[in-house]
């Protein structure tokens, strides 16, 4: 499948479910894939952070675009993340991700190394002249530790090197110079302004965002579908008063304990605890050396699902 | 060869000659591994940031190891960089480097990912458990964005999880503590603390350092072989003068124009820039996506080195 | 006048205008007083960032405060800044201002030294108990080096503590949590939730905010006064509209050669160009040390402002 | 008396006693100025971060400074802070601390305020053009976020604006450039080079510094006096072990609970609370907001105490 130009709606990074040996649960994760595509999502993005990308190995990875690839047959777009350091390391992830099917890859910029404006633009460059799908730039500070330069994404939007961008920056003035520069610019077409916020959506397709990539969508796809129509049909109460029901639901992130545990091993903790709550996953074990909620985190999970009317 | 414990010396991170078309240039590494060897230093660093390990392919750094590996041939200890995200990768890596033949391991502190100190213990604690050699921590803040904080370290040690520490950070207080700790710590035994620094290894050793891993001892493995000698025959005076004149030596990696390219572009370029212009490598490029040095930049480096009396 | 509780619509940072000797310039700054309040703003805020209130002595601070308090007289509020490093000192600032005819004070976490959140709860409390107007927390972490937590904004504003929050971090995820905690805390009324920001301002009065503390209100109050109406109107496309007309005129904060000066000498520089170019103000210069802009970039000011039909 | 050039020795940051009201406890003062005298310090830097400065009224920075200048009477010199965000507010303190009797003033970059190099050299050159004492930069990226580049330290020493570095950044990396450059450079006579650390001051005096400027000196004078002494004998065995056993006594840095208090509540905390175990000074009290100790934390501060035979 084509990615569609723009690609719109709600794209949920997906969760990788595993094993209690931390092997990927393939069962698992096309039930998860299943539950996606039954709440109506437009798209899925496999090996994003969400995914737990930076904790799979290669073989894993692979297997993960397989399986999702394989499962989903063309119905909806499947976009894989290609993470790793730099252009050479990336270019091997691009080519493997695309060899098991993957219909666009999504690609930060470098990371560990210090880096410039200039070498970001070459390292987009350089990956899209490999490619053989469009290229999606992942705006991640937190963790890449830079912020994509607005005025670089645009250039290389209008030389054609990216088809879009994910933006997790949580920094919603310089999306909408994004927005607004892909709207206005005669070069520009088709450019998919993603963002990657949980709380923040109904405020992003106001400004003009195309659609979003939460990974809370993993626990309640439902509710993310319901918030994108309610706002394309005009519903603007509406849409807000979902994204706050969405919004506190979200507070599972904040379940484990910071004195034990980064905010990783809590976030992600969450979202595996509440599909294994929910019953689509079988296990809610991240991957190493993430630490596990404990019991009574877990029933902190279970909490919120109740609040929400999803238990 | 066995590590030694603790590891003293000069034990320089091996640069990794390219070719033009960006492949590893076998006989230029070996000839790099010659010019070091001659030199008298202490043991070989391969896969570290100074040898871009962030930006070799797998193969390409599989290839790295054997090949000096290979030609060292137990002459002097080969330590190789695990260099990766998250735990999972980083045992591929270690798997990997020790089947090529590396003596020891050095790894960081997970990255890209929000981390946490006892997620960091744990990482180490699998990373050891797995690894058939001595795992040496790398700290590196200004690639992995998190420092190794002082009891985390002494606690592994205690443990027998860490053999030792290469501290990049410039926090010499903090390189202290590791050093007191280690040395009065009654569980502690062989533990090799190595600092990173190219412009303070008089005053690391001052404090008690076993060892030093500066990427400057590519250019002038002899200086930093006599440094290391001064110092422990007691001529502190002639260490000192000894250390200003690498200093000088090491201004060279500013001369990249910091509004065309980053700080690894410029310093990078100017190892393998200086590496070209003494005979030693046949190309100076360095990997994607950094921007090669200008002729005038490469000359800038010519400039030092005949300061300094290599050339 | 009594501060009301919530305040809403547009409070300008009222810029403080210098002669060419950097003493206050008090006929102009009245006169930038009339251009707001003709302009219909909803209150005015006095010894902020954008005041340059961090380059003014006590002395300067002083005459800002009574010489617009004395000319407005009680047609709109006069918020004044208590800005400096810590409680003692601020509990000066907020003396003086009151004294002065101040009727809120707005005031920053501690800066400079290194600071915690019961420091900052503490800090708050201690500054309410003293002050005879209301407290509202001002939030800019890139000026303090903290971000104000919500859950602690929270908690100061169920105790009575704060009145308000203006916050200028950019982070509209934050922002909503406090927006929503205040409105739903059974022990929270009247607190003013105002957007420090100049450029998405529709979307916090989407998700939310009372109002708004633009500093580019200075150069076009009547611009940011229509936003805020047509929103309050219920016409969401022609706030978005007009907040994307601002967004560009905005643009002529980056006038100024980062090469040559910082952010602040570019913005402020640019704003009071522009007042300049109006009319408003005699003399563009900004407090020392900034660097002054160059006669071409006063002349890139002139061409936001034609662009914008303000010249 | 004139400030040396360079100034050399130990040079305690004093610590500022308060009453249980907060109000400068004079006699405390007096009592500590003479504990320091009497272990031999070689000048006196009153309203640094360790005095508390950012904590201090005018009128107590004032009361402060010719309390000192008044008791000691040209016995040993007397630095003293003018701490504040801007050059207009800088100048003011300068005014008033030469006034009451400072030989020199010492200051940092601009801060609150985003800054450039081109700025912070602005800056030092007008306030050195209206002090009528010399003028000491202040580096402490801690609490300025900045570092002062070394290439704009050497250039104002050049010019004559800058008679001196206290260097508070823990980097001894770039502190080895300015000691390096201030010698080799022709226009540079009787810099004074400080280090601010408690830690590696045997280093920074093995790599050219002049003196030290030890917070820590407040509780143990006589033991950084023996230190300096010992290092300029030429008894670097004896100086290290010297360094050694402050380094175990500065662990009280760390007495206070993290989840309690910041870090300055629990240093400066722990300083006055050595003072106060020690006889020296009537209270132990912190300025507000900071966190005091807890009893069991005064007794952990009495502990390191002990060990270090001082009480």
């Amino acid at each position: 499948m084509t990615l569609p130009a723009p690609l719109t709606g709600v794209v949920p990074p997906v969760c990788t479910p595993l094993t209690p040996e931390r092997e990927v649960d393939v069962p698992s994760l096309l039930r998860l894939v299943d539950h996606l595509v039954e709440g109506g999502v437009h798209g899925l993005f496999v090996l994003g952070s969400t995914s737990e990308a930076a904790y799979l190995t290669d073989r894993q990875r692979r297997l993960v675009v397989e399986a999702v690839a394989g499962h989903v047959g063309g119905q909806l777009p499947v976009l894989a993340g290609a993470i790793d350091m730099t252009t050479p390391r990336v270019l091997d992830h691009v080519r493997e991700v695309t060899r098991a099917g993957a219909e666009a890859v999504v690609v930060t910029a470098p990371f560990y190394t210090s880096t410039h404006p200039a070498e970001i633009a070459r390292h987009y460059r350089l990956v899209a002249a490999s490619s053989p799908v469009p290229v999606i730039a992942y705006d991640l500070p937190t963790a890449v530790h830079t912020k994509l330069p607005a005025d670089v994404i645009l250039e290389l939007a209008a030389e054609g090197v990216l088809a879009g961008l994910k933006d997790s920056s949580g920094d919603l003035s310089a999306f909408r110079t994004v927005v607004s520069g892909a709207r206005t610019h005669p070069a520009i077409t088709g450019f998919s302004v993603l963002t990657g916020s949980e709380v923040i959506i109904d405020a992003a397709l106001a400004v003009g965002a195309d659609g979003a990539v939460p990974g809370l969508a993993n626990v309640d796809p439902v509710g993310y579908v319901r918030l994108d129509a309610l706002f394309r049909a005009g519903d603007r109460a509406g849409a807000r008063a979902e994204q706050e029901r969405l919004c506190a639901l979200f507070g599972m992130v904040g379940v484990g304990d910071p004195g034990r545990m980064g905010g990783s091993s809590s976030a992600l903790g969450a979202f595996k605890a509440a599909l294994y709550l929910r019953g689509v996953i079988e296990c809610p074990v991240t991957a190493e050396p993430q630490v596990p909620l404990s019991g009574g985190e877990v029933e902190g999970v279970g909490k919120f699902l109740e609040r929400a009317g999803l238990l």
